[in-house]
């Protein structure tokens, strides 16, 4: 489910190594998390997001902390003032699909298998929540020193930048609870069964890399099965230079590829946190909200932002984004305006 | 009182017109903001300090909101559970004392005569609520925009930093309730009854304007009164330079002063939000904690860091901070170190 998530965290949502050591530890301790399928869960249920938020290059080194996560679910119960009966991811993400399996393997609150958004944002008022008109607060931030703040936001925007300072201030990384909803809400807004596709795509990964089959291949079948969303390898290279820089709690970003063969093409993935424009020649072969993948060339390891390096081997794969994010609602809060990317969003299936 | 707390407000602390228009208004209508002896206040009465945070030159400009001080006090009597008794100022300072007289006003509550420091400081943790050990927070935030941030810290010094970036993100301006605390609390840790010395300072400057005596004679009179504090004009000359900048929401510059007849003297006054250092000829007369206020030399009217201008002609006095303020556990932390100045504390009455 790691490496799902980091293939559908697009580069962004945080390294998961960390958690994913946690819960294996969890699992082999006896601690399962729970997971339930989205029709399990009641539509009265009170089910609210779990989300760490900061600066990706600070969450790798960051250890996931069990005392900061049960007092986040006991501050957000005293908050809501009812028990939460199930959590959520509010993106898909390495690092950020893992804390609610950690907090689950605690707690034994079960985790709805889906998410906001399918994929990994940088903004809060991103996510299909926040564009359905879920309230991304009352939210609680907490940080491993005893630092709490309750952000009771006008607008999700607003929610998002007050997170953002707040985090800064906690030392670029925080653990909090969002989007109190209804389980209703949450089959009404959410992306569903998400969970099982991060499984979905790192089993066949595992399972093609074990009997010596292309990865690829089996890759690209498993998520177009996903309701025949279209995804393709946009290009197969090598690194050649990663500009990077973590600039107010940001990871913002360039990486440019030449084919092993021919220098001639030039490939370039613009990041914003997560990878949000790929190019060919200067021509945009993908584009948020369409996902955008680094794969590790041999082994089909999908790779975060701060995993690329100069000389590595690796394969783009550009992957459509779930209807609900291609909706012209949707578009206007994370389409490529949004990022400041001054070009329309074309899906991937409609480019040359 | 607006005007004895500009002066005790050494230049920091915001201006009180928009709060004294405020107030003003009130009581012409009828509703007399009402202020209590610390005697008055039982020991188990339940305090919390008003305060508005930010950028001194976005507070001039900011009205205050009759709606967001009383939703301030309805979130305040939530969050801690219980009625307030009374209210204080977190510190002296013209905004700042003018908030609770407003809150006051328009909702019953009695303001204590009493504030956290006895002057304006830069920081929540300089306060001797602080350094006698009441913590800041838990603490509300809120705009007129609706936003709303409950604040709890491991530290005060932590508080402070969640609160400046919080106050960032709302704009660069915000009221809150800190500090709470029992009356017995506060008046053990409080500087007290400092009301009541911002009308005596206000009424003295008032009577002598009118009887054409010299301000500053009865002024320096009035200030000694208190506790045998001594007070003195520093300088008496014309601005022939600010310099000034609003960065990080912060209020940093240098005044330059010269003597009406004699260019050869040099004074300066150093300001970090309020006036921190006064030199002659870069020798030091006065630093923090005791307080540096600047005055229209003519109508002996204290001015804030935002209302001197090239050419004024003014007079600076030096007036010894309370006893509190200087003890070794306080100029710890209100000390010049603390505002980054590297000279020790040197009390007024023991300079040349």
């Amino acid at each position: 489910m790691a490496r799902g998530a980091v293939l559908l965290g697009t580069g962004g949502g945080g390294d998961p190594y960390i958690g994913e050591l946690f819960v294996r530890a969890k699992i082999e301790a006896g601690r399962m998390p729970t997971i339930i399928d989205p029709d399990e869960l009641p539509d009265d249920a009170f089910v609210v997001a779990i989300a760490g938020i900061g600066a990706p290059t600070v969450i790798i080194e960051h250890l996931v902390s069990e005392v900061t996560l049960l007092r986040v679910l006991a501050r957000a119960e005293a908050l809501y003032g009812r028990p939460i009966d199930a959590i959520v991811s509010a993106e898909i993400g390495g690092a950020n699909s893992m804390f609610p399996l950690a907090l689950s393997a605690i707690s034994g609150i079960p985790v709805v298998d889906a998410d906001g958004i399918g994929r990994a944002v940088p903004h809060l008022e991103m996510t299909c929540f926040s564009i359905d008109g879920i309230a991304a607060t009352p939210a609680i931030l907490m940080d491993d020193s005893g630092n709490s703040v309750v952000i009771e936001a006008a607008s999700d925007k607003m929610a998002e930048e007050l997170c953002r300072v707040v985090t800064g201030a906690m030392g670029a990384v925080a653990f909090g609870s969002f989007y109190p909803m209804s389980g209703g809400q949450l089959k009404r807004c959410g992306v569903l069964r998400t969970l099982t596709q991060t499984r979905d795509i790192g089993r066949s990964i595992r399972l093609a890399r074990t009997a010596g089959r292309d990865v690829f291949a089996d890759l690209i079948e498993v998520l177009e099965r996903r309701d025949g969303r279209p995804a393709r390898v946009l290009f197969d290279g090598r690194i050649v230079d990663v500009m990077r820089e973590t600039r107010d709690g940001w990871h913002w970003g360039r990486v440019t590829l030449h084919e092993l063969t021919d220098a001639g093409q030039v490939f370039t993935v613009d990041i914003q946190n997560e990878f949000i424009a790929a190019r060919r020649n200067d021509e945009t072969v993908a584009i948020v909200p369409d996902l955008i993948a680094i794969l590790d060339r041999e082994t089909g390891e999908p790779l975060t932002g701060e995993m690329l390096a100069y000389g590595q081997r690796v394969k783009v794969i550009g992957y459509a984004a779930d209807a609900k994010l291609r909706q012209p609602e949707s578009l206007n809060v994370l389409g490529p305006l949004a990022f400041g990317l001054d070009e329309p969003f074309i899906a991937i299936e409609d480019r040359a």
